[in-house]
């Protein structure tokens, strides 16, 4: 038996180069950012895949630039509105449209300012939608918003009620968290929401296994194990008499890029999200998101009961537990294990069907190129 | 239009190498550094150019050594006094003549001990004048304090008021926020003390011409243009009927090596100075300073008038708007712009006449040698 | 006179490559890391020579793992006790035998999870002595306890009582500081602990000997001279009629590898040590503790005397200044004198004497090579 501190790692997040290289999230995707009601008159700095970005909300419309004045670099999130449709940098008076991010005019040069068309703002294309801000990152042209969300945000009468938290952690050790099917059954044992109620101990496989239409890794699973006898530690969980075990329902989770985990119930009336977004290499924007399809007294009603239903879920549920275990994560080096093959899974996915990330990739791709090659695993698959 | 993202950068401080290699200031200059006032019997510990600095009081007189006891790394400044003119390490008892940094004692190793005569801390030659303390910075052989130093602090009864903080940012960016044309129309509009006052819109033309004597650099400034009509903003500004024109009275600027920034008004009886003194690379100290010159009950009515006032402006004037903005500020890379030229004025007369900073320089500038090249600019000039 | 700024410096750490190259400690030594009482039910952490290791008490006996579970780098002081003798992940229950590091079950896996058998953790060989926790650092098999230990920690009826505090420096400035001659002269004349007392100006002569076991390394010093007439400063120390003369009772201080102090004084019926556990480059843990032999009652009035002695030396006495000091050194460079000779005796003794830190040390040794050489040093021998 080796020493671990020594050991060369069977699985290494390097076996799948282009999901090892997406520290910062993957570019060319459409991200939600914010809950629309956060987003009052006053500008937002926020930080999404690296870069700095400010959000301003202008009558209906909501608009996104590069947050950095590029005259002297002072953020435009703290400018100032001299006329609709454009934001003023506080320190010179540089004015921008917010739709297209061309400095219009320059208030301390003069109407005839002579570098006035000549700079702009990089502006990211912005979507509202189920009380959802989304902005487009990326150096490619956006893909159309519908063909890229899920379809349960573009409904009509789509409602999300949910609370968004920027916290410590890489976005990938969230999101292979979220799917992350051995954690569950021993992380998540502990927590008060479930003193009633009795976890399997193991499941008996899982695997990832895209959806038709390619838009979905959906995780499934074998035969859960109510209980068994281990080494060492025997029977394994032992029966509490005030806990009942769970019976057949099964929670479905799918993944899809750039960075959605969907926890769907085949009983319940809405679907939970839950969205990693990338903020830098050691922060990520955890959303954690309830889309029900209601109107009037209906979405109220919603709003209410998914409202007290999170909050109770954020203090005492399994979200604490997992934010937590994701801020103590220190990968690589990792060892994995036959239930990781939902993550093994999720990676080789995002290798293989990522967008293109720059021009190099995007050229290979034409040229009928493959990604990378992946390694062969062990253990996990 | 090119994306900002990835723009070049027409106007780079990399324009003017000399200028921009001197993040830490320029060297072999006086500085000062504290109200004289300030420093008591205890020691005080500074950091200026990057360098720690224990400034000591001994009776009449003032010391400044390099803060750091050569044997084990002890800050000087938190030694003893055990003999008048001298300064012992609080460690091991090292003790020092204050006047020579040489090592005069060794109160732990006897009489005869056989290190005295082969140490001493660099001693930076001090002058205290006109309420401040001043400290030469660098290699070669301090010039005559009084060849260097504005002439108003030289007279016999100037008297000084002000405060002194170190604030966050580089020095350059704070002394080119002094001479700034564009941002006092914009950024100080909105200060508290400007609110019965209106700021003229913009200004025709601006330039930076040396004195005949050279030692200053002066703004001079075409026309103010109280209002005008921009696109998309319309008239800018609107007239406001509480506000009154600001007629004309105006403010002559002036900078002077290493890192001065004169603020005279014809009608004034005294004159204001910020200096901005380099710490660091991302801190610089903030002097701002009123020079009058008075003796008994007028200086005295002097210190109470300008102390009050300072006040005022250091929580509602402009200064706490420049602090703002300079520790916000992220360049390079940065877009200058026509009322810029102040700037590239500054840095550019910076190049050109800096006092040479080491051995190679001294040598190229005896050899007839230029500073390296400056690259010609565009909109800026 | 040279600046020194710029000097080249006589004596440099690099001087004994070994023990310039121990800034994390060295390697394969037995470490006393925690007093015994201080680890209940509740696993700790800790970190010593930079590695992360994990406490566990386990009935009567104290495990020590690498701090960090292989799978997906969780620390295992946060996971849980499913069974006697194991620690299990908090994540998702790996669970590992603590005597052995072996992963025993995997409790989200099943019984027959096949990574069993496949994965250890490093575990740390433990001792517990005289109320105090060691752990064998290093990658050399242990040599024996009892070999190692000084041997008044081993007799049947020792007592410690102490503290243990991590503080900022790196160890071997806390150990130098200990043998350190001048210091005691200076610094600690001004402690509160010797205000009625009065110390000597300094020593004719200080040498470290190595005991005949060659296990220890004895600071042995010439003649102390009470007070002295000084260049500059002329009879220091002055007389004060309220400080009593010191008198023939004389400390004994001896050096251990790898970090211990020895403060042993004739007239006493304890031992006093100072041991100092690195931690990391600039972090150690202070160990002050007073070692007696004493059974039943005798043993508790000696923890009641010791803690009441110790409580006092930790507010008032030499210990805050000596941390005090030691966080404020700031080396290399340095420059030594004279009575330095009791560090430079240390460093070429730990230089010529540590145990192999690695494979190239140890086959080094073996071919009869010797470590690399020694230069000669000026004024501090």
């Amino acid at each position: 038996m080796e020493d671990e501190r020594n050991a060369s790692q069977e699985f290494a997040l390097s076996s799948w180069s282009r999901y090892s290289a997406a520290a910062l999230g993957f570019r060319n995707y459409w991200y939600p950012v914010m809950l629309a009601r956060e987003l009052g008159k006053k500008p937002r700095a926020i930080k999404i895949c690296g870069e700095k970005i400010a959000l301003f909300r202008d009558g209906d419309r909501v608009f996104a630039l590069h947050d950095r004045c590029p005259h002297r670099g002072i953020p435009l999130s703290v400018g100032r509105k001299e006329a609709p449709g454009t934001i003023s940098c506080a320190y010179h008076g540089w004015t921008y449209d917010l739709e297209s991010g061309a400095l219009v005019a320059v208030l301390t040069d003069g109407p005839d300012s002579p570098i006035c068309g000549k700079v702009n703002v990089h502006r990211y294309p912005v979507e509202v939608r189920a009380g959802l801000i989304w902005l487009y990152v990326g150096d490619d042209p956006p893909p159309p918003f519908e063909d890229e969300v899920p379809e349960e945000f573009l409904r009509p009468n789509a409602v999300v009620e949910g609370y968004a938290e920027v916290r410590d952690g890489n976005w990938r050790e969230a999101i292979e968290n979220c799917i992350d099917e051995g954690h569950s059954k021993y992380l998540h044992r502990y927590a008060l929401t479930t003193f009633w109620r009795e976890a399997a101990a193991w499941t008996r496989g899982v695997d990832m296994v895209p959806s038709e239409d390619g838009s979905w890794l959906n995780r499934v699973r074998g035969e859960t194990v109510v209980n068994d006898v281990y080494p060492r530690v025997g029977l394994w969980p032992r029966k509490k008499w005030w806990r009942k075990q769970l019976t057949g329902q099964s929670t479905q989770l799918s993944n899809r890029l750039p960075c959605y985990c969907r926890v769907g119930n085949p009983r319940s009336a809405y679907t939970s999200y839950q969205i990693f977004v990338p903020v830098d290499e050691t922060r990520y924007l955890a959303m954690m998101l309830s889309v029900g399809w209601k109107t009037g007294l209906g979405a109220l009603r919603f709003h209410l009961q998914q409202w007290k239903t999170l909050r109770w879920g954020k203090r005492h549920g399994f979200d604490p537990q997992d934010k937590w275990a994701i801020s103590l994560m220190e990968i690589p080096p990792e060892r994995l294990y036959r239930p990781d093959k939902s993550i093994t899974g999720w990676r080789r996915w995002c290798h293989e069907t990522a967008r293109p990330q720059n021009a190099a990739e995007r050229f290979a791709l034409l040229a009928g190129g493959e990604p990378s090659p992946v390694q062969t695993v062990a253990d996990g698959r």
